[in-house]
């Protein structure tokens, strides 16, 4: 069955079509929202995607207004697709989603964390996982000229965290993997173990571990093409992100990854928008050969 | 007399920094907010100034969030400037600053229209003409590794207005001028004849004509270097922007000028950010020569 796809804008830029989309979702079971660029190409030729998954608080909207990624996207005739981070407002069965109920921005709406929640009230629609890796990518592949042999994907902080995860569950999936400022071990740290505790249960260790990047490749799983940039300024550095930990991880695993270090930036936008053309540039590299 | 300047927030970016600055300006009578970005340079170094006015509804905000030029100038070493398009909040006596009075968009805050206030209420603070023309420049000049010797001016929509306007009344201080979807006639649009009705008088057609394009090039003024890009998807152009005044303007008056109609982009910022990279080096080339 072909979903319903609203457009809810299009605007011309770099040459191509940056267009905001929403549908009704049945692993959220709520409307769900999403950006996609399009760039120019020719009749029936098909792209390949590069997926971004943004960080706590955001929507589709903070990386198509600040990332910069259009031009470097048109250059190397990429799709670039910008899901949501949570289920947002009422639920098509007319319930309300539950939010955090505290006012949190680190769980509940705009906090998913990627994950399928098993503990109630939000086990019926935090189901971002498989949002990300099963239903978004078939409407993708069914609304735009994406080629779905050729997929990449980043993120930024929790997005970070989530294309991680996501990759590492589906290594044959993706071509590359890279991550701006990612969470890479939420069991160990304050943001990831009121999410995981949150959706998961407090006490559900294995499940957890599903989610967790550091934890998916002690437990085997392997990325060829990983690549971290991190801000040695950025205030969640010490307490949340711990970037030495995925270095660990990898050493230990003897997996090759390059995690650099950026002196003096932190973690805005004004961050990532400084390393997204390298990073499209070094995903279209490896989605192409 | 140094004016002190707070500084709101700094963030590293394509290697250099953007900041956001606020001062108490005389000529306003207000606290003013503005952006910076300084690129990395040497020690001693002073550096090239584009100054980008913005549009209606806008602060300096919008362009440092969407405007995509943090790139080119980090690249070609030119300092960003970008106002803020009105006085806001209270004014430093304690008086509140006047609004429109109906909530328009497209007069009082938010749209000052770069003039000086003739007409009660506005003309204690809406100076928008002379905070962009001389206290803005000054304060710049003493706070940041600026060259005035070598400045450019671009802008969008009501900016794009300003940035001409400017320009064409200061022909030696600008080394180029350049637009995006400007206004360039506003005593002959909708938008213009609010504006300069209510901050100069409904029928001070001498004064007007000081912050009109097409006026001032009909009255002799003129610019070496006028490049403006204008979208022809752009849903103003027909009733605010009129494009081919400004070439029929410049046709009359033997004024070489690149006006370009850019096929398929709109009024917003995605048209502003596919161009930018362009009018930068534009700029760059004649602020070099």
């Amino acid at each position: 069955m072909m979903t319903t796809l609203e457009t809810l804008s299009t605007n011309k830029a770099f040459g191509g079509v940056q267009g905001v989309y929403r549908h009704d979702s049945g692993e959220t079971g709520t409307a769900m929202t999403f950006a996609v660029f399009v760039p120019d190409h020719d009749p029936g030729e098909t792209l390949p995607v590069l997926w971004y998954l943004s960080g706590l608080t955001c929507t589709h909207a903070n990386v198509m207004e600040k990332g910069e990624y259009r031009r470097a996207c048109a250059d190397e005739r990429i799709i670039f697709v910008a899901p949501d981070t949570s289920p947002r407002g009422p639920a098509m069965d007319g319930q309300p989603v539950p939010d955090d109920a505290d006012g949190a921005y680190d769980f509940g709406l705009g906090a998913g964390f990627y994950v399928d929640a098993t503990v109630e009230p939000f086990a019926r629609n935090y189901r971002m996982r498989s949002y990300i890796e099963t239903e978004l990518p078939a409407i993708v592949g069914a609304h735009f000229p994406a080629d779905l042999a050729a997929q990449s994907i980043t993120g930024h902080s929790m997005g970070g965290h989530g294309a991680l995860t996501v990759a590492l569950r589906n290594p044959n999936r993706f071509k590359s993997v890279s991550a701006f400022s990612p969470i890479v071990a939420p069991s160990q740290v304050p943001w990831g173990v009121k999410a995981l505790g949150g959706y998961l249960g407090t006490n559900d260790f294995e499940t957890w571990a599903q989610y967790d990047a550091c934890a998916l490749i002690a437990a085997g799983a392997r990325l060829p093409n990983l690549l971290v940039d991190q801000g040695d300024a950025d205030q969640f550095l010490d307490e949340q992100l711990k970037t030495d930990l995925l270095r660990e991880a990898c050493a230990t695993a003897g997996m090759k990854a390059m995690i650099r270090m950026q002196p003096g930036y932190d973690h805005s936008y004004y961050f990532i928008s400084t390393f997204m053309d390298e990073h499209v540039r070094w995903h279209a590299a490896r989605l192409k050969s």
